[in-house]
């Protein structure tokens, strides 16, 4: 099944360049498992789940720790039918049939419990869409309580929902959010985004 | 049926703040049409698209004429079950019902050929979702047909397509998007990333 991301990062800073190149390294212990294209208004990430979130949470991170106000938004995507399969994506998160909700979501709970604290405090929000089928609602609401249990929970949105806490329990939010509503070999697609330094109130 | 975005706006400035607050001065032509709750991360924007996609299009254009590196990021939804409806979205564009492609390819075009032009160039990358059905990737489909037609189309990425020209163009092409693709009273969202004077080579 073929799964990424386009992912862009946006320092609030005229350093923006440098904050940006700079946090780029932390892209380096994963980019043999990606495939990385860049443009003039976002990067393609191409790779499984377990790559893909845990990269992301590390150039976020990076870029987060110059103080800056720095955002990553990210259109992340699983299972499209108009994409082509690629071994790149290979992953163990989707062999499996339809579990019911009570056993993905403790499944979920414990990721989030073991998610490596990055010490970076963030806020994130994001819309699960799931694709292709009639009964779109359920998954939508099956993840959005596992959300509300997740530890990182902070409010309901119109079109979202707003999450806050370490970056590492975020992304490991994200990740499970992915990973385990929708169906496994379904069409399932996140629009995030993660926000670090704001100077506007919460 | 309900309706809105939320979105954020991203200078890469150190005088970010004073950039948005300047470009918000461009949504007082719609505060009255448009419900508005702002946030750290996002601002809701709840109204029609007839008011959403003009008052997105006027804060983003203003803010690009600062010649900073901006971003307007949004996700835009309508019928969602989830929602309640509000008589602040009511809108002529969802009253018929589903008529053929070409019919609707070609007023999209009309709408995009009449746009007003803002003087601003820029990028543009969306994702369609049409969600609640199966056959959602025949709509997609027939939304990109339109999008290589438009005269803003710039190339085929993967997980989106993306645009470029005057930012008047774009907006009203990826209007059209969101109202003419997807049933009439269906569930459809669009992930929009909107992009000027990024300092990368297209």
């Amino acid at each position: 099944m073929f799964s990424g991301a386009q992912i862009s990062l946006y320092p609030m800073t005229d350093d923006f360049v440098d904050v940006i190149t700079s946090a780029l390294n932390a892209l380096d212990p994963y980019r043999a498992q990606l495939r990385i294209e860049t443009d003039d208004i976002s990067t393609l990430l191409v790779g499984p789940p377990e790559v893909l979130f845990p990269a992301m949470r590390d150039l976020f991170s990076a870029a987060a720790r110059s103080d800056k106000h720095c955002v990553l938004s990210a259109t992340i995507s699983r299972g499209c039918p108009g994409e082509p399969n690629d071994a790149i994506c290979n992953s163990s998160h989707f062999d499996g049939p339809v579990v019911p909700f009570l056993e993905r979501q403790t499944a979920a709970l414990t990721a989030v419990q073991n998610a490596t604290d990055m010490g970076v405090f963030s806020v994130a929000q994001l819309s699960l869409y799931v694709l292709g089928q009639g009964n779109h609602m359920d998954e939508i609401c099956g993840c959005i309580d596992f959300l509300k249990q997740s530890g990182t929970f902070e409010k309901s949105k119109h079109f979202a929902t707003k999450l806050s806490g370490d970056s590492g329990a975020l992304f490991a939010t994200v990740e499970q959010a992915f990973c385990r509503f929708g169906p496994p070999q379904g069409h399932v697609t996140i629009d995030l985004t993660v926000s670090a330094n704001s100077p506007s109130a919460r």
